[in-house]
């Protein structure tokens, strides 16, 4: 295990007149024999002072921090003593959420781990109204000078970088440390976010041809960006691939494995996007689909993040009738989470009280009368269409029912759509089918709770054993923590960047026959979802 | 000719939806491409967005400035047209003046030269007392922490930079450039200077085994230590072998050629010590010594640095005993520079007046007329002792009398033994004789002033062929232009680091035995002088 910062050990000769090595290249000398590669060696000019003191201090031997960047070693400390802990802070940095975990780098245990809403949220929900405030000012300028800030753009940077010291002191309390015993931060987050925590232009992104300014972050460390861990902790930025394929799914791809697999195998994250991988450790193709809004909270009206009170699980009896739901906490509802929506979704089709396009059915129509009689209670009309109601005002939260309008229901169709558009048109180009894969991971909170099962009812996921699906987590975070502790993971987000084939949907006419093709419940082509029985009746 | 900053022509290819290759990537790839080398290739975070910008709003071509550092190439700069000039400048800093020059890069041409007092001398005259001034507070501290900063060493740092900027200002305007326009500063000066101009604690400089902090410095640039050119100039400093052995006499070498040439050659340097290096290709050998300080201003009494009003030439008839001087500007003398002195003493010795242990003669016990009646004229008392009336209050700057006083004498009595001991104890060293010497360079404000035919009779340098001797004027300035025009310079001074021997005199007993033999004119052993007569009375 090679850690992002390493201590070794130094001893060198004592100085005297005969030996009038000078303090600092004496302790580059015993360095460099010390690791005995041939790696450049860098002591920055603003840590000379502090790092020869001590070393002449404590005679001439101790324990240097080394942090391994690109372009070599770079002295970040130097310590009489060897030091109790070296601590490294993993962060995932999602549009909505940040999640974190602090290791311990020489044994790489988890110290602490803690989470917190994106404060830009303040800003704009999602990722192109943020991209609008970061931009605007500057555009509004004649001329603005080539280093110009966007006062947005400092803004949402500034937000975001409170956010992480706010977590970072969140983790060193809860683990007992200082904060200079953080002498690492590895970041993954999609492009946008990696463009405004480093105060980056994001304008290109959002605007054909989708061309960020950077995929591949410079050698950072902390001080460059005011965070309030070690300043001379280096700060590992994801790479991304593209406007639409960030670090955050680079991290995903290293947690899954599929990259080092021999086998092929895919990974499935739904966030904002539908981000989907596909290969082996040969090779490895992308795409990200306008998948999710659906899923996640803030689109759909009754929608929200899989937290306290969210819906997670919804049943309803086929024969009883009886609707039963669980939420988050045990809580009185609030809402409604992305895996809760497909098990609504896929009840509400098994029961026959939506139809194959997804289209609430009309009570009055009904011919069974307990299905009728459930309809009857839970349909209502909202600005004369039909809604669903899941819990009414005395068993929820505050007293706000939640009730499916046809409007999150036809979203959640079209999502469901992009996302089995995206699996197949990516698996056929390749030439293979939904069964040769052994295995598919899905990451991210969207993994955590769904039941694939209801998924493939909905013709959400491709037919397949349940066994082939594999719930990973937030495989950005793992993976975030993967480049803290080992070299070979910071050297496979390489390779997997530049082996990565990425196939834009945006422009791929297949992917929209197929997203045509999927907007029914389970597709148009029954033939490819056996297991799931079809009501075709359509009013 | 490789310069330290170099102007690389890039064009790009454009980004489209099939090429969606980042910003920073992609001109990152542009360079690498036309710079066909496998160096590591940065672009320094804070210089990202300005340098991104150009690079896209000019089409995705232009110009990018490199800064060749040790670790790789170096984005400094892009520009959207090829920019007019890029200048470099190189400076020799020394304890008690600064000189520099302004160079094109591209074409090595001088753009301008300028000077300055080094303005740290009112906070000492020497370096001992610089380091005194700059390590007293620290050393004060109880237990001060690792990073604290002598206010003295600030003060002192902070003057240099001042003046440094100030000369810079001085050069930019005397050629029509701006300030931006100094892409780069090389630094040639001694050990203490290199320490006070860095702020870093040259405390144990002078305390044995004088172990500087640093001999090779960090890779810098001109934001790191405020200075008012480009703020990504890199900033050379020649590297050191030593704390008495500085980056001056590193440029120096460089500059004499010595470390390139086939043939034995010898280098002299006398500024406040009295440098001497010897060697060839092959092999480096070098030393140092306090020779200087009768030759530098501020010693002797009517000492002065070669300057406006410093006599710097005397001769008298050795028959009429007519005394003729030139002072420099040709304006009433104000003092005496070193070669001056050198010209006087050996004109008093040729003429009698002081005998070979350098003492002045007694006018009284004078036989020949001609002799008697000239020192009758020109021997004064003072506080009992001769003194040696150069010129008269009536002729002189301000009515003060120009006078040698025999405490002057015995100073340069011991300079100049000093001098041909350690010329004596390192041609011995190597077993050579002075003969074998095709060459003798002589650097500094001494090599362009004296008169080697003086110096020979005086004892202080070989008696030597006068074809031997070479003025090469301000080595240290010299050298300085040369790493900022010539990559080849920049790896020579990393070879003649490594490959140079250093002699200390201080614990040499042959060179005391030698410097005891030297302190006669010309010598105790006068069969090393043919060329000089010998007047042996002693009174």
């Amino acid at each position: 295990m090679k850690p992002i910062v390493c201590l070794v050990r130094v001893e060198a000769a004592l100085p005297g007149l005969h030996d009038n090595t000078a303090d600092l290249d004496r302790l580059q000398q015993a360095l460099m024999a010390t690791l005995a590669d041939d790696r450049f060696l860098t002591i920055p000019f603003e840590r000379i002072v502090s790092v020869t003191r001590v070393f002449r201090e404590s005679g001439f031997a101790g324990y240097a921090l080394l942090n391994d960047q690109d372009q070599g070693w770079v002295v970040a400390d130097f310590f009489a003593e060897r030091p109790q802990v070296v601590a490294g802070m993993a962060l995932d940095l999602g549009t909505t959420h940040l999640e974190a975990t602090l290791l311990d780098l020489e044994t790489g245990n988890i110290l602490a781990e803690g989470n917190l809403e994106n404060s830009q949220i303040s800003f704009g929900a999602d990722i192109l109204s943020r991209i609008h405030h970061a931009t605007g000012k500057r555009r509004q300028q004649k001329e603005p000078a080539p280093d110009f800030l966007d006062p947005g753009l400092h803004e949402l940077q500034q937000t975001i970088v409170s956010a992480i010291n706010e977590l970072a002191e969140q983790l060193a309390k809860s683990a007992g440390l200082r904060l200079d015993e953080i002498r690492a931060l590895s970041v993954s987050g999609n492009t946008t976010m990696a463009h405004l925590f480093l105060g980056i232009d994001p304008y290109h992104i959002c605007r054909e041809p989708y061309i960020p300014l950077f995929n591949r972050a410079p050698a950072l460390e902390a001080a460059h960006l005011e965070l309030v861990i070690h300043r001379a902790s280096p700060v590992w930025i994801m790479p991304s691939v593209g406007s639409y394929f960030g670090g955050d799914l680079i991290s995903g791809i290293l947690a899954s494995g599929i990259a080092q697999s021999e086998k092929t195998r895919m990974l499935i994250d739904v966030g904002t996007n539908a981000e989907v991988v596909l290969g082996n450790s040969e090779w490895l193709i992308a795409c990200a689909g306008a998948a999710g809004p659906a899923l996640e909270g803030g689109v759909a009206r009754m929608g929200m993040r899989a937290g306290p009170g969210a819906i997670e699980y919804v049943s309803i009896d086929p024969k009883s009738y009886e609707l039963e739901y669980r939420t988050i906490g045990n809580v009185p509802p609030r809402g409604i989470c992305g895996s809760g929506l497909i098990d609504l979704v896929a009840a509400l089709y098994l029961s026959q009280v939506v139809d194959i396009r997804g289209k609430i059915r009309d009570p009055k129509r009904e011919q069974d009368q307990a299905r009728a009689t459930f309809m009857e209670a839970r349909i209502q009309k909202r600005g004369g269409v039909r809604a669903f109601l899941v819990a009414g005002k005395e068993e929820s939260y505050q007293g706000r029912e939640i009730l499916l309008e046809q409007i999150d229901l036809d979203a959640m169709m079209r999502s469901k759509a992009a996302m089995y558009a995206v699996l197949k048109t990516l698996i056929s180009q390749v030439g293979l089918e939904f069964s040769d894969l052994e295995e598919i991971a899905v990451a991210g909170a969207f993994g955590r709770h769904i039941n694939p099962e209801r998924a493939i009812t909905l013709g959400m996921l491709p037919d397949l054993p349940l066994s082939v699906y594999h719930a990973i987590g937030n495989s950005s975070l793992r993976g975030a923590e993967k480049v803290l502790l080992d070299k070979a993971a910071r050297l496979a987000c390489e390779k997997i960047v530049s082996s990565i084939t990425y196939l834009e949907l945006n422009v791929n006419q297949e992917f929209m026959i197929r997203f045509s093709g999927s907007r029914f419940i389970p597709h148009t082509d029954s033939s490819l979802f056996p297991s799931v029985p079809i009501f075709s009746g359509i009013e």
